[in-house]
């Protein structure tokens, strides 16, 4: 029987493919992972926390300390040159690779328990163009730990090229609408939402386009 | 000016990696990543730190509590179905991918620095055939870390088809045998090696092999 394992942020997108992989593979053959990497908001991890609940699949929550280590040097040891824009036009407190790491560590921790498949939230429209979001990457890295791991493990990824309207009603297609109450975007960590950051009105054109009210908002 | 980073266990091939670093880049353009991911021998983290400080090269540590965590759970919990040798034909308890996150999070170091060459001591040849560890593997990742970081990062694994001989000679030429005193290599964690773990034993071959006395074992 087919296993699916998906990297779970709390967020709309990876609840939305929470309950596809739940759609594809059955509630039982799915789990979920959730990454403490010392995000700003803590709330992300109840969030996804009660998301994994409201589905019915498990949760586990894996620490990682290496990106806080790696962006607090970055800004204050010397080594650095704090430019501008940092390299590649990113801000150089910008800790690249992010989503590499996260897909690396849940096939690590997939292969032992023999489960398969990948799901991820990533996609690369709507986005800020974050290079380990597109579908070339996401591709280059599934041949890499198919090689490293010497695994048949795929990587899924079902809102790669859905907008940010296709991907509400995408949740609507699979009954997630009202799972979207328990997630979380705002970059300011607000609940309710502020309404006012890049991912508060990402989201809230998203619903907009999509013709349906924000289930978070009338909560 | 082009700069490298040497992931640098403190074992005998990274240190030969260091020295070929030096060697191509110049001492002032190296310096070195050591991960603290909970392995066995803490001693390895101080070796590490002591032949960067021979070789003249900073060291930096960065922690990984991920591995341990994704371990722990393969032993204890019940997910896990804990074969005799494991998915693959590897023990259960085998951590995959291990490499692929090293040098990932190499690359996200290296990257708001400016680096652009990664330095590993991975070997196709004379080792257990662990996967992460192949050729193809490493060209694959460095297509991946390319393509996710819009970077021109190179990874370099000077010893990838090198055997054990040939390495402890690349060491002898590279002036790089001084340093191997200060080397850790014993699967047992002792020093004085044990001499019987296979660790030792394949590079006390080498040595033999390469008709020069082990420094290691004469210091």
């Amino acid at each position: 029987m087919d296993r699916a394992l998906v990297v779970l942020s709390g967020g709309q997108d990876s609840t939305t493919c929470l309950y596809w992989a739940v759609r594809r593979y059955g509630c039982k053959q799915v789990s979920s992972l959730t990454f403490d990497y010392g995000q700003r908001h803590r709330v992300e991890l109840d969030c996804a926390a009660n998301v994994a609940r409201h589905a019915g699949v498990g949760n586990r929550v894996l620490p990682i300390d290496t990106f806080a280590a790696i962006g607090g040097s970055a800004l204050t040891d010397g080594e650095v040159e704090v430019s501008a824009d940092g390299a590649g036009g990113l801000p150089s407190t910008f800790v690249p690779g992010r989503n590499l790491v996260f897909l690396t560590f849940a096939a690590a921790y997939a292969w032992p328990r023999g489960i398969r498949h990948i799901v991820t939230g990533v996609a690369q429209t709507d986005y800020s163009g974050y290079p380990d979001c597109r579908d070339e990457t996401i591709r280059a890295l599934e041949r890499t730990l198919r090689l490293g791991m010497e695994s048949e493990i795929e990587i899924h990824a079902p809102l790669m090229h859905l907008s940010k309207k296709d991907t509400v009603l995408l949740a609507q297609e699979l009954g997630a609408l009202d799972a979207m109450r328990l997630t979380h975007s705002c970059y300011e960590g607000r609940r309710p939402p502020c309404g006012h950051c890049p991912a508060c009105r990402l989201r809230a054109r998203g619903f907009a386009e999509a013709g349906i009210a924000d289930p978070l908002l009338s909560a």
